[in-house]
């Protein structure tokens, strides 16, 4: 190992949260220093991951490697949070980010916060000067959706209110607006109260009859402008070199992604 | 209008950035004060959308209706970046994103500048704290690229090379490599000194062979692990609340998106 | 040559419908012996063709190879046939051909008959032994579809009629009825009493709104069971074998395609 | 019931087979007159169904009402063949029939039988008339298939020899080729043989590394013109008017279509 590569070194602390990456479907994020980690594969003692560099490999106690590495946000996502809620994928959350053009220091409204997918994904790109102001109706949703932004260390970036969201919000001068609700056409009214003019609002809906609902809704209140409605599918490949293929099965739907400029 | 509305309010100021908004084919991000936006429905002087407030709605000289917007990382893209290469679409620039795991404060390495469509996307996650790091060998790619940046204020965020990745980096202990080069199996070592120990490395890669060569490459060369390859496809719809329906056309392919973690 | 391959040799003959390819943008369906085939690349004699062996490669006035092929079905629709409408495309065509079931000796209802295309492939697969009723009530449409039937060599398998199919058919006992039609709920139980009983229903329709309503009318009259809406997506690859990759573009939506028994 | 609908009328007879349908996931291919149907939601004996009238519905033995039709193609495919292989599916089965051209009379070769749905499919198409030529190298499954045209009363339209198609075929003049082999290159000079000149050779092809080494040879030997690759996607939808929506799962993959015309 080179000077310069050593420099990069980095050693697990206790109480870290840590992926521990046996295979794609053996991996989770973990903290170092508890209990174990158990697999079809053998478990692995969390106590001895506490010390190792990041990128270490470990064995489990059937002898199959193991690897220590950072989670990345999609690793919280899809490798440690617990799900209460049908959870919005990756494939979406990425577009939905891109089309808020929300970033470091926005200020954001979340409503249908669910098992806080989307939530977190927000918390992470809006940094420590940015904020989310989740709305949810079921406690213990909200319940499911706090353990999961704790677990990624993205609790202080978020506040989740218990409350129906069409009866008002607290916030106003807000960048964006999130909605996962089954009935958005209610809460467009409380939103205009909410951003500030022009900002954009995205709302995922599983149903053909939800989105025409809304974009009637917004063309009779002359709510938005600049409207598009998205679908986003994503394959993925078995990466073998010598079979590129993509995989057998595949997510056909999750829903639509409607994006218009609140005015 | 409610009081609280009007709190959001803001003005258009001399200089500043706007979109130009009549309807989804006409619409530019221009700059408020100096000269004309100029389309088929008739001319906007931009002097005249100083002092106005954001969200207002303007003539064109034909008497066409256009509104003043904050313009969003998505405009800037789509309706203000000038194009000089094959460029990375929002459906795949959210993904990759997302997949990679920066956000405000990370340092990132990019290789293949190109127009910037990536440079511009990750400087705007990676806010004043973060860094990206963008090699290019091609000066006039540079050069449209830098312009781009500029035009969306992220300039600061960015420090692009004219100069081939291959023969190395100046930077270490990054978080995160994009690589959208023909050959980027030739930059994996280098890749190797700079990224911290399993940070994600995310290629894009228009044709088979290449994902099938570069996957060769990563296991031969056991730099990575969490090998993924995916594609994102994305249907857009006519917001039309009683004639839904997705456009008759659509990108059938940009590129495929390989992901690993670099060990 | 072998002597087996020599036995498969035909030649064309006089008036004979020829497919004459020189790339996959200049190739057409001629007919030997009278008159030009132009393109930019050059332009054959359509007399020079008679007398020679179908597979033969001839040269354009310009020097360019071209080849001489009996046409296929694909190649009338596609390479062929003259449209007046939106059409429905070849990978929508062979899944509603499976999907229905029929085959040689069926006798069908089509009811929107449009430039044809669904026509001739019907006509194609029920065989000199079955028949497709076709109902259509613009004359102008009509017209396109009966010349592009005389072309493909199809017309004594079809009967159309301009009519609206809503006011009733004249036929009796066929097995299976296929509706290129806005409106396709006004038609169901005109359908019932010309099907025999289960048998299959095929709709083809562009909006999701149409879709809805179709299943209401369906549900409402109790009209069918086994009731199925598919979506039929085609990718092109760029056949490279060094740059193997799907086309840029591909076409984004035709239409949905709606199932159902007859009850 | 109408005197027209009334002579449609037609009963089932001792022996005949019958799709008994309960739900989309409770159907089956049956012979009326022997045995019973079991399901989870009651048994339906089958000498019941025996004089029936098509169309009628019946009672399983919990009072779940169940439908009597005439099987389909797809049904003989979906709800009443064995497996023994990993099967092409109907999104692909109709495409390329589509695309080869053939029909009543034709006279084809198919080149690994498999389980038989493309045998069965073809057989279909090509009528009494037609013929298909299987060879498969495995008895076991050329025995599978078998049973299953034998189910679909196909069997007298196809011959299947168990034997290495790379060691050549008996038959000349032949109208379309279909091979679903892991290694098409070694078959192209087998097929030159045998076909008449310009006829469409179809490839079923789970990996893109087989795609391109079979374009390569394609190319290489001069075996084709007019190359095609293509890739079809099926996305099934929710049959709901009021929650209209694809499902959540769908088939991301099975196989990539080449297709060229044999020179």
């Amino acid at each position: 190992m080179s000077d310069e590569r050593r420099q990069n070194r980095a050693v697990v602390k206790e109480d870290e949260r840590v992926l521990v990456y046996i295979d794609r479907r053996r991996s989770k994020v973990v903290r170092a220093g508890k209990g174990e980690y158990g697999t079809d594969k053998g478990y692995i003692r969390l106590e001895d991951i506490v010390g190792l560099e990041y990128g270490s490999a470990v064995r489990t106690s059937t002898g199959k490697e193991a690897r220590v590495m950072r989670p990345l946000l999609i690793d919280y996502l899809m490798r440690g949070f617990r799900r209460a809620t049908q959870v919005i994928y990756p494939k979406d959350l990425g577009f939905i980010v891109l089309l808020s053009g929300i970033g470091p220091g926005s200020r954001v409204l979340e409503a249908g916060v669910g098992t806080g997918f989307l939530t977190a994904t927000l918390a992470h790109f809006v940094g420590d000067e940015g904020h989310v102001y989740g709305y949810e109706v079921r406690e213990e949703f909200a319940k499911v959706a706090r353990k999961n932004l704790e677990l990624a260390g993205l609790s202080h970036r978020v506040t989740i209110k218990v409350r129906d969201v069409r009866e008002g919000v607290d916030e106003r001068g807000l960048d964006a607006a999130f909605l996962d609700l089954p009935d958005p056409w209610g809460v467009l009214s409380v939103l205009r109260e909410a951003l500030t003019p022009t900002s954009p609002v995205v709302v995922f809906l599983p149903t053909t009859n939800q989105v025409s609902k809304l974009l009637q809704a917004v063309r009779a209140g002359k709510y938005g402008v600049d409207i598009h409605v998205y679908e986003i599918l994503m394959r993925e490949f078995q990466p073998k070199p010598d079979a590129l293929r993509p995989e057998s099965f595949m997510v056909g739907h999750t829903g639509y992604i409607v994006f218009f400029r609140m005015i």
